[in-house]
């Protein structure tokens, strides 16, 4: 920045996508009194269908942690994955059909302002509009048997199970063929969209790559196109040189800020080393990972007084081999601000706060 | 829709992004109880500052309706044009650069996972992490000298001079060849970003064609070259052919419920014949364009018992001449829905009312 409050643009160095830093946007009324806290959703379904003894109350439970001798869909789990009960998208194919060679995403790296393939060609509409029944897998992870609604709380080596299962998770998900994409994340809040209160992410599989990872695909297959690296490994070795923007660092990943994030305090948790498909990661890794992304969760709390959040991973599609050009990393996403006309209309994006002084915050919470 | 509940993707014609129709996760705990209301800034400056008497309180007015003998920056004027005092971009290069050849825009339309040009490059960071300072104008339309929250609220011709207003300052905000791009939005509500309740629009002119007009751009210039029409015109005629998502309609111009997009209920008003610069729209038009966003707005407040909302413009970039494949409309967006780690994190939006059932209930509140 040449002057601390002089508003700049800055370019995503992945997807190129734009975005304002605008210090003092802060002075305006209503700006910034802080994030939106979090709240527990205010209509839970009583008793919590995740809790031990409801187990009769979510669909035959897919993945489980559980004391030796207790029976699946009974008690005695500490880590449970079920079919989401309200599902996005659902198994409905007996047949599945195989998908086209190579699969969409590796078919959709090079380019994003073509229309993606799509399941059904044609079975909902020819040409302008289309539609395709939405099949695919919608599954919730239960972290925990406690009704504890902040991930934080977890032990580190029960954070870790977590991470564990993501993986275990994509790795049972990519053996269907018909699903191409996983998506993981994690609601924090009702204000994050979360609408139970035990703590718990989701994982909704698609035949289709979802438009920000495809773009993230597109962008960085250029780069590397054009470079011959890894567009995300480039940014590790920037981030580590420089340190403006690095929250904390293990061994094996480092946490910063994103130079060109969508709300202010947007932290991106990054492998050091190239790695594009999140299902090789180790055991050990997943820990070190888990208790990194609470460390991180714990200083925002602090910073944000306890804000609402999202976590989303970033990972290759489903069976697309290990990619040169594409390294997964993890997203935390507060709700520092309130989209509005700007943001929805154009795709452009304002943050009151440089990343660099919210770096600088997270650290010293650390 | 094969039945009533089964989920269903769906693929955005223009831009290729797709979404989910969930019909049955209204059902969930939380689900849909309504849009979010909207509510006045809860911390308004007083006295208001967009109130006659308190003109000294704005920049100096670029553009007025005013009594006839009164003299600018006082009172007497029905709808007035200021800088944004709080802007995020600012004009602050005495000597403007000259865009390049062609202008952003145009070099852009036939691509979209390539970064764009970026105004100053190297001028804050070479290669991966670009800066440049936010140079542009960023202003407020005034709508009223009336301390009203509503835009609904306004008489069908003077809110006509509002859809004038926009016009003309495209055309003056085009006169300076270091914009490239100038945003129209609108907040009503709080909850949709607006930060003082007295009813006014915001203009963004920057040197950056912003990411989702880029997309549209990319997308229809792509269509055309495939099919030699623009989509929109084939989607004007598919519409008002099929009728299911009209929601209604004037000579000119068709209110839509959007195929494929992120929010229930979302709108988009669309010119019948082919247009691609809202520049030219005539004074007659724009009334008819201006009663029939109005009449929306209604019915969305009739039947989403008056939500926050956005509207705003999509048109051509600045000088960009007449172009074949592009089409200016108008989005309207209600905040029917709290975007969550999917959304945020993918990409990917879920509705739960398909747009043919938010068609008819705003049909049924014309």
């Amino acid at each position: 920045m040449t002057d601390d409050t002089a508003p700049e643009f800055r370019r995503d160095p992945v997807t190129g996508r734009w975005v304002v830093v605008a210090p003092e946007r802060a002075a305006r009324p209503m700006a910034l009194r802080g994030a939106e806290p979090r709240h527990r959703p205010d209509r839970e379904r009583k008793p919590c269908p995740f809790c031990p003894g409801q187990e009769h109350d979510t669909p035959h439970e897919v993945y489980a942690l559980r004391d030796p001798g207790t029976a699946p869909d009974g008690p005695g789990w500490r880590l449970r994955v079920v079919p989401n009960k309200f599902p996005v998208a659902r198994a409905q194919d007996p047949s599945p059909r195989p998908p086209p060679p190579g699969g969409e995403g590796e078919k959709e790296h090079g380019r994003c302002s073509a229309p993606p393939p799509f399941p059904g060609e044609g079975a909902g509409g020819r040409g302008l509009f289309r539609t395709s029944p939405a099949s695919g897998r919608h599954e919730v992870v239960v972290e925990t048997a406690d009704h504890l609604a902040d991930p934080a709380a977890l032990s580190d080596g029960r954070l870790a199970e977590v991470f564990v299962a993501y993986r275990e998770r994509l790795v049972a998900l990519a053996a269907d063929p018909a699903l191409t994409y996983a998506a993981v994340f994690k609601n924090v809040g009702a204000e994050a969209g979360a609408s139970l209160g035990h703590t718990h992410s989701q994982i909704l599989a698609t035949p289709l790559v979802p438009d920000l990872v495809r773009r993230e695909l597109a962008g960085s297959a250029e780069y590397h196109a054009a470079n011959g690296r890894c567009v995300f490994c480039d940014i590790v070795a920037h981030e580590l040189a420089d340190r403006s923007r690095v929250v904390a660092e293990t061994p094996g990943f480092v946490a910063v800020t994103a130079f060109a994030g969508r709300f202010a305090y947007e932290v991106w948790v990054l492998p050091k080393h190239h790695t594009s498909r999140y299902e090789a990661i180790t055991d050990d890794a997943a820990g070190e990972l888990a208790a990194l992304m609470r460390r991180v969760a714990g200083a925002m709390d602090a910073v944000l007084a306890e804000p609402a959040y999202n976590w989303y991973l970033h990972t290759a599609p489903l069976r697309a081999g290990d990619l040169p050009h594409y390294h997964w990393h993890w997203e935390i996403l507060p709700r520092t601000s309130r989209p509005a006309g700007l943001e929805w209309g154009s795709g452009c994006f304002v943050s009151a706060v440089p990343p660099e002084r919210a770096a600088a915050e997270l650290r010293a919470s650390m």
